[in-house]
């Protein structure tokens, strides 16, 4: 028995929807969940298949990334969540995945264009795509840079991470994150579904415009404005 | 017990089948059947993943798109189904998806041509797709807006809702029915699949010619014509 | 008790096989199965769900297209079936499909090129796509012109139907057959295959030459040649 | 009983993982798996649905191509896995498959670019696609000269076996190998998803870069170098 078995519980689970929403092949992705309260999160060992995988296994990593429970590795992405964790007062949940069209996007090094409301469902501007990392932040303390630039982009583009709760790396992967890790799931599910939407669309029509912005407003508003009417009260 | 029971029942099992062929992720879809002796209709309560869905919480609402019996609140493309309903006096069935595919031609802003006899089995036309709405349209009642831009494409292009049983939405998404809510979901199924064969014909061979009218009218009439030789009689 | 009950058997089991195959959406596909000696073949009836099927149901017909056995209507394509039956004496099944590569190849009124080994493991030459067929056909006996337009386009190429056993109808959809229905469902897969390995090739390589002679030789004659070395002996 | 229970058993799991993963269709692909101490390799037999397979038709055969034990005849492509067994003494397993992206990047001759952390997480250059095999070689004894044709390419191109275990035969197919078969399945899968993100990344971008150098390093020494901490200790 440990005092971190919940948390545990809600990390495995987590980790254990990814293979299952098609999002990671073998051991590609892992997802971390927080717990504010005494200033850790679980997160998957590293490369342990899924299959494998048991509740009692997630690791307990402080928010400077040293572990404070567990017999295993924890993920060898365990320090990029610990950044994020720290910096991000208000995010419980992380998920990391190589999911296949979200990777393409950030292999071909583009943001996401937003095209329909599927994605202004869900966030109000392009799905962003970092440049690669600088060589210094390569061969410096890399899992740990890979957080900052995140933390970084956002402050360059202006965006609140309360409100884009996704990025692509570029030349890697996506990250996503939220309130609970239960939402960090679902928005890698939203970013694969949606840079999926984007590149058929674009192969459609290599011209097709952007959604013109009253309608961005619209469908972001009625599922996450002040006057929201999705979902049940 | 409520008089409503069976219709309930149809319209949860339409809208257990949109994940079970492959066109809603989570919660992004919805389909409604309708009762035109009591002009009312059911429909899916918003937000709430299908694996919780149970026959009784399906919402009932009249053609004002008013409640009229259940707890939870429905769908927020309520009102898009009571104007096509109230407007389209022979339909018992109202579907709502992004599948991926249909949606990507949405995306495009492109009808999706007609290429081959699986289209001409079930339409005449090209697959409507309407241009995006107005900001005046987007700004004011939107889903009760939705349902008269689809009633005004129609008419914009002297198209038949008994003929054309589906649409695509300019940067939304599709929008089927038919005679009952099973026809309705078939139709989500149809559109899904002629959007990937129109895309993969168009990226094989770019100045792909529409069907000859000889060969659109074979295919329709054999299944819906007065002689119709498909199906069993 | 009827003496095609095993005929049927063998005609149901190939059609069940097509959706498990991913080559069928609904009921848009049939297989049907020959019986030589007493000059029949066993069809799916038209329209009916696969989920719903029963060996019993499949329809007993004669190479004239008459139906011999069986209540329900056979396929609206058993004309097509009969005419092939009739004419090329040594096929045992026949499989129509509106599989998707398959399908958007012949959308595209493209054969489907021979790019590869796993093309020449099956046949020798690009998987014909034929011509739309004439108005005179189209508005003739459809069905019957469909299979004597098979026949003659193997003429004009001078192909063998016991060596090519596949065809792409242009803007319509696949025909697949062989010495038992078990290899026309067999073709049906490799055709779909096929198509999309071809597809994907020249998205990546516009100018994927052809497979040289030399291997298409090599892996046709080891497969299928009088010193075959594939399978067992 | 067999002294060679144990290593049947090994390549039968190997084989049936194939059409799990996704990788074969039909009987389109094989593993072996090797015995260093016997000089041996069990092989799928040729031809036989993975359906029916039991670990007991498992054939073993020598490094020379010779059949051991075992009543079926060995897979067609046998003296390719001898010849590899016998010229790189460190490898257990070797696999085959006509996996979709894979074969498409073979027909479209064309090595795979290196353009994410997917790939670099495995090897550290393009995936080697070689040209199509000379006429004499093909007239020759084919699949032993499939065999040279691949140990040629990485001398030609200075590759190590153990660091690269995986390569595309121009117009043809994956093989894959590693230490044991089930590193080599699990090659198949990687290059089959690093096939598919390069395909998308490169009609996302045409121009989308190759992965920086310091990139490539970091990713792959993290999961192989002396320093590695990706996985369990």
């Amino acid at each position: 028995m440990s005092k971190y078995d919940q948390l545990k519980q809600e990390a495995y689970e987590a980790n254990m929807q990814l293979p299952e929403l098609g999002l990671v092949l073998f051991t590609f992705g892992n997802a971390s969940a927080a717990d504010r309260t005494n200033g850790v999160f679980a997160i998957k060992p590293s490369g342990v298949p899924y299959k494998d995988l048991k509740p009692e296994d997630m690791v307990i990593v402080d928010f400077e990334g040293q572990r404070v429970e567990g017999k295993m590795r924890p993920s060898s992405d365990t320090l990029t969540h610990a950044v994020l964790y720290k910096n991000w007062k208000e995010i419980g949940g992380i998920v990391h995945t190589h999911s296949t069209y979200g990777t393409a996007w950030g292999q071909a090094q583009k943001d996401i264009p937003i095209l329909g409301t599927t994605h202004a469902d869900h966030l109000t501007v392009d799905i962003p795509c970092t440049l690669p990392m600088s060589n210094e932040m390569i061969k410096g303390d890399y899992e740990y840079e890979t957080g900052l630039q995140i933390i970084n982009e956002f402050v360059k583009r202006g965006f609140s991470y309360t409100e884009v709760e996704m990025i692509i790396l570029g030349n890697h992967a996506p990250f996503t994150w939220g309130k609970t890790v239960q939402k960090a799931v679902y928005n890698s599910a939203v970013l694969e579904e949606c840079a999926k939407m984007a590149y058929l669309s674009l192969m459609i029509n290599p011209k097709a415009p952007k959604l013109k912005d009253t309608l961005i407003e619209k469908h972001y508003q009625r599922k996450h404005g002040a006057n929201s009417y999705y979902g049940q009260e």
